[in-house]
């Protein structure tokens, strides 16, 4: 059964080496039927993608990733912002060139790591979304949003260019990421759409629901399948079209091969539900 | 001049090849007036692309392609469904890995061959394409439908992550075909024409006109100029941009050395319509 | 300050050299307050791009690129028509096949010099952007309209395939420019912008304050910082996405090293407005 969570930290859930450096955590995260809540708890700087930050989010999102019974890691944040970007404390002229680099590799790990993840990464945005936070948004599997949000890369305006979140910003229409990456100027939800930017946008008080209804979608299907599905998808994106289709045909005859894959056909052409082994 | 046609079956058009092997035709075939009118007509399996269908749309696409008066290729369905995708009876676990794998192989023989077409592959859909339906129709070279067809990728659904739909959805937003690939939710129309998966929606009432004046307009042209610019057209779509357009410059070129390049240029010198050669 | 311009042709922006090839200039240009305004015009010929034409475009955007000074380059023209494309009279069957190539070859370096212009180049368009007017259009950093503007590739009604122009049309979703290119038919802005063809479409009376507001948000930011993130977003778009990630966090560092980056972080922190030294 999925319910909306408190947002509470289960102590098995929590990293003693983390909270160790940090202090504290900054993100809070409850699982509950599949679903991994994680959410971005540092209001006071904005959710901003700190090293500890980024580092506990990480830690969370690869926990016991292999675990059958994890289905979906839900991303979201305490607001009012989604997420800042980067802590701009730590890219301060006193740091040095390695401190600041580590940074950016940091957020390149993070960013990998939710491509890399075996379930799909959902991303629930109310609030801005900006420069290494709108990276963040734009890197999941599915992101959905308010119709308050927004979304912006305004760099430049504090003298560093969104040069990495506009990497991320390829979903979208080049002539829409250069007007954001140029200007720093925010766009809204409905732009977003537009863009390819979100997967869907709802009102407020029908996000928590159109998120449930995404995650449950998710959670009916084979754990297995959806693994390989994922995972071929991002490695096709690289490919030349036949290329991709020489692969994609031996994906799929793969695909038939896992338990699921059979059961999923019988199932089919017995008219029954189909049972998953999700392995 | 173009005309609505009964779905009639002209034995020119027949594969006696086909027909012995599979016993009855599942694609109703006309051509009329340089536009040659496919018709998915298999309405019991859904228009499913079972291998016959397969086979047939491949065989009735390619057909006298280099027929100088073949000039579109327009694709359709009986309906309701345009098309549910594989038949998965031929997908089932009691088929052999190789007999698998060639379904999907096939599947790639009739995208590549709507690709590499001559003429332009209009796809008028009027109803749902799923799966590999909907790689299908997102395969063509224009895609028009009517408001209330919807599209999906529900293969997890059925054990079988829609791996290969996935690439055709390349056409789409990153962000938009993941949602559509891990959920297996449909969009509707209108959904489709903001992500780039179709061309043009139109009221049902108006899908026929819409095709027709689609057609015409490349009837108008060239056929010889038109199958010169498809070509590149997905060349370059794999080429870095500084080669694309060294390579542009040269087609270009070659372009206007055709007996069509020269006779257009001068008649709009002239300004006198352009009496083309086709060839 | 900025202000809409007359449009005058100040003497030092003037090139001698053009002036006694082609006798006249085609394009005004003016320069103020770092906005370097440059106007097609020559609407005897629909502005269209002549290799006179195209000659000076490039001799205007690249002129004195490196001075400080420089911030933006505003494209426009005197309308009513953008531009109709090449002058179809320089590629009429009495040229050589070397002499039309060329202006291919000279197209070719104009979109070169816009994405290698340091500074940003915007675009403003109100009306027609047809065939290699659409390619330039297509092919600035940002792309403004007026709501009644239209985008065309007519050319295979005229015996050339818009092959050209289709490299730029890969700014937007592969079934739009497809049904672009082979049909011929124009797109309305409101088309163009859920293709992402164009940044913003505003009503007609909204268009200068529009572009003055963009322009004036790019001139906000360090002339260094913005020449640095326009460079490697383009760099970006031909790598793969890891790759694309390791040369970006480097980028990222290197650009706190710039004066302006460290000027940028220090500001913020110091809860001030940043004064930028540009270089």
């Amino acid at each position: 059964m999925f319910k909306r969570l408190a947002l509470s930290l289960p102590k098995r859930l929590c990293n003693p080496q983390i909270r160790r450096s940090s202090y504290h955590c900054l993100v809070s995260v409850d699982e509950v039927d599949g679903i991994r809540n994680i959410v971005l708890d540092d209001p006071k700087t904005r959710n901003s993608l700190s090293m500890s930050m980024m580092s506990q989010l990480i830690e969370e999102i690869k926990r016991d990733e292999d675990d059958k019974d994890l289905r979906v890691i839900l991303l979201e944040s305490t607001g009012p912002v989604f997420s800042a970007g980067h802590n701009l404390k730590e890219l301060s002229p006193d740091k040095s060139y390695v401190e600041k680099k580590s940074v950016f590799d940091k957020c390149h790990e993070l960013i990998k790591c939710i491509i890399d993840s075996p379930v799909p990464v959902v991303c629930k945005v109310n609030g801005l979304a900006a420069a290494a936070g709108l990276q963040l948004v734009a890197s999941c599997d599915i992101t959905i949003c308010s119709i308050s949000s927004t979304f912006s890369t305004p760099g430049s305006s504090f003298g560093i260019f969104c040069s990495t979140p506009g990497i991320a910003l390829r979903v979208i229409p080049r002539m829409k990421s250069s007007y954001m990456l140029l200007t720093g100027l925010p766009i809204t939800s409905d732009e977003a759409l537009r863009a390819g930017l979100v997967s869907k946008v709802v009102p407020r008080e029908e996000l928590d629901d159109e998120t449930e209804m995404i995650c449950n979608a998710i959670k009916s299907k084979s754990r297995a399948v959806v693994t390989l599905g994922k995972k071929f998808y991002y490695e096709q994106l690289g490919m030349g079209l036949n290329e991709a289709y020489k692969a994609g045909s031996k994906i799929m005859a793969d695909n038939l091969e896992l338990y699921d894959g059979k059961e999923g056909i019988k199932s089919f052409i017995e008219k029954r539900k189909p049972v998953w082994k999700d392995e």
